[in-house]
């Protein structure tokens, strides 16, 4: 293990948390309420933390895969207990788990809240919160790899611990290219969506926070109401949209900055996104047309709500906990399948459920002939086995996680309902369940214990499991230590 | 395909069928209650049908997967077709699709019913819906195997497409040697079960028929009030031991006749279950002492419902719809693990969470020495990568049933946790549920089409999905008949 590589790279990653914190700083000072010390306070620790941990040696600049894995987990629990102080300071908060809670909840674009009523925030307050969706949506450490280039030179292993998918790829040879064109399309759709809720008739300081919560697909709002509270169609409109767009893999944008538009529509995880999207929308707007005047207002409602969990954002504009059990048993399926790998969104991810598919059917087609060597296939190419048995695994873990969670969440004693979506919940990084975690409640009644576990659930569900759990295999951490003391 | 050894096959099962029936005739001509007309009709269609059947003549014996695994799924939905016809012919069912659901229930040892008073059947249809459980329980094409030598040639096959577990294998050479030394266990722990249940003072009809129901781990009981009916401790602490005796692999019974008692004790997947059961009572005890006057009696219907439902058998003393959510939680757990493979209950099985488990492992392990080449060993032995490709493909099976089958039944309209747990307790051979269909409920408020759905879940399950799948895969049927034309 790198040790000194791996500090190094936390303390670059709290460096950069400092830096992020100016915005908010920036936002408290133009808008007073009185939080400007809370962030001072907070990049004062934070900047010290970072430079003390930055300025270490390292001569091996070489990410191993494990490296990868221990600076993507370790990354971002401290992003969250850092990121937690200004909330902390502010004293809007009725603990330190709350804050961090609610910060790891925005950091990995959950979106889930402890609080009761937002709008008393301080403008400061509120935009980190929200920003925290835009920082986490790509990803932290893709960040440090689009601005640092000296950290170049293996890097796709912290690509890979960091971003989502069976097999994320470089879409351009150099990794640092590869970061900052996605963070260029990132930052352009971004601009694109905070000027068209603009005109839609948002207030700007609206417009830029309810952007960076779609384009995180976080589902964070500064009204209480959510989205429903603006009353505005065009915008609800706009942000329906605009929540699928941010699910779609983003190296398949960047083929269409190329302009090879056929391989763009002719993807099979973008196709399958679509048509489970659209399925969704018409079976639930049929089924909920008799609760709203018609069907077009039903349709307006089912696409937001579909959009919104499908691409695990988790806005609100009407209550789902109303609707018929058919519609709720879709959402809690499209909120544990997520939208696509690559995008911003959380969930199993498209892309595994088509593998998964795959590969059931060529098991099937085996019984009746053995000898055959049909293999799984995506866009074309073959899918190898060891990927196709990860995938499975992939999918067995998700559920041990959320069965453990549940378990240990159910201790409060809240209804069967509530205590298991409120994990998928976490663990697809969604914001709302069913019951009292529905889109009208919070997680605020949850015990200090649960939020920690959820908390725990949301950052796994980010980082899709093996980062956060390699922390946590104390088998392997005996052996790396062995083997450490016996190389020294 | 081979068309003719199917059919005769399944000419056989159905004259097999028309045999066992005999039983229930007989009761009913003792015990009066005029449903021996039911009976006879019965016997007579079957009979004639599985002798037209029986009388092709094929000259090849050879079962390939295909057939074998098409023979199970045919027999078993012709099982139940027919099987159906004696609850139909008596009158005291409202339509035919319950009469299926009943019976389909039956063989697949679920235990599920859509009978709201069972107490007024006549004997010899209470006798048929128990023994169908004992029927079920082990298998009717081991049955046949074990009675006709002449289809010994290459019946692994057909041991595999309808036994349980990831490998079933024979524990003697002879495969027609295997069926009968496992059908003998099976029967002499019956009879033990039922001499017990009669000294505990249970009448010898009701320990004749409980003893097929906890025997196939199946659930039907002929009071409304289920065991609970008799308040009787004594017999519920021998259906206690014995639900959990029945949910051990049968292989490991045949090591304790030659006495390996070291290997049976060391088994894995015995150990697992035996670990699980013990926590989960002891978890469940504590959480629910307050329900009931003090540990003990917390204990007496933690431990009933923790063997009940991890042996997937379903019986009732106690309603634990009532329950706080952390029981309930592991309950339905326990519903979907089920207990070990190559016993009479079902669910995902023991020995496949442990694979996974440790598969799962595996892979976090190669995260930090990514040239290793470790691999999943079970009992000392290694487990190939196909097997735990597979298994982890048989979870994923299992959730995309469910899903599917959810979505389908929701549209009945019944609450979330009625319609989740209805489908949990049909694919893994339970019985009970949580909501509506909990264990003083029932499945009689489902419409047809939902029974339908709930009997095709419960087959599916019985034969671990494959059998039931390939039944409905066009593409592979089209390929085939392709195949057998060009051939022809």
């Amino acid at each position: 293990m790198n040790y000194r590589l791996i500090l190094k790279t936390i303390g670059n990653v709290l460096r950069i948390e400092a830096l992020l914190m100016l915005f908010p700083l920036v936002v408290s000072f133009l808008y007073g309420g009185g939080d400007h010390l809370s962030f001072l306070w907070s990049i004062l620790i934070l900047a010290s933390a970072g430079t003390v941990l930055a300025s270490l040696k390292s001569k091996d600049t070489n990410f191993r895969t494990k490296d990868a894995f221990v600076v993507a987990g370790f990354s971002w629990v401290l992003l969250s207990l850092f990121g937690a102080l200004p909330f902390y300071f502010s004293g809007y908060f009725q603990s330190y788990i709350d804050c961090f809670f609610e910060i790891a909840s925005g950091f990995t674009t959950t979106g889930a809240s402890i609080l009761t009523n937002v709008e008393i925030l301080p403008k400061g307050i509120l935009f980190w919160r929200s920003f925290s969706h835009w920082i986490g949506g790509m990803g932290v450490l893709m960040f440090i790899m689009a601005i640092m280039p000296s950290i170049n030179a293996s890097s796709l292993n912290l690509m890979r611990a960091e971003s989502t998918g069976p097999s994320p790829d470089k879409i351009v040879p150099r990794m640092h290219e590869t970061a900052k064109i996605i963070y260029l399309i990132y930052f352009v759709m971004t601009v694109v969506l905070v000027v068209l809720l603009k005109i839609a008739g948002l207030p700007l300081f609206d417009s830029l926070v309810n952007a960076f919560s779609v384009a995180g697909t976080g589902g964070f709002s500064i009204m209480n109401a959510s989205i429903g509270a603006y009353n505005n169609v065009a915008a609800e409109i706009i942000i329906t949209v605009f929540m699928f767009l941010f699910g779609v893999n983003f190296s398949l944008y960047f083929l269409l900055l190329g302009k090879k538009f056929k391989k763009f529509f002719s993807d099979i995880e973008l196709k399958t996104y679509f048509g489970i999207v659209i399925t969704a929308i018409l079976i639930i707007a049929i089924d909920i047309s008799g609760l709203y005047g018609g069907i077009w207002e039903a349709l307006r409602h089912s696409s937001f709500q579909v959009s919104t969990i499908v691409s695990t954002t988790g806005f609100a504009t009407t209550d789902f906990n109303l609707w018929p059990t058919l519609s709720k048993v879709i959402l809690v399926f499209l909120m544990v399948t997520g939208c696509c790998a690559g995008s911003t969104g959380g969930g199993i991810k498209m892309i595994r459920l088509v593998i998964l598919v795959k590969a059931a059917k060529v098991e099937l087609g085996k019984i009746f002939h053995p000898g055959s060597v049909k293999a799984v296939s995506l866009n074309g190419k073959k899918v190898s086995d060891d990927i196709v048995s990860k995938t499975a695994l992939f999918f067995f873990i998700y559920f041990a996680v959320f069965f453990v969670s549940v378990l240990l969440i159910s201790i409060d004693g809240k209804d069967l309902v509530s205590s298991t979506t409120a994990v998928i919940s976490a663990l697809s990084n969604i914001g709302p369940g069913l019951g009292v975690v529905g889109p009208t409640g919070n997680f605020a009644s949850f015990s200090a214990f649960s939020k920690v576990v959820l908390s725990f659930c949301m950052i796994a569900g980010r980082l899709e499991f093996y980062p956060l759990l390699v922390l946590f295999v104390p088998s392997v951490w005996r052996r790396e230590l062995i083997k450490e003391k016996a190389a020294g």
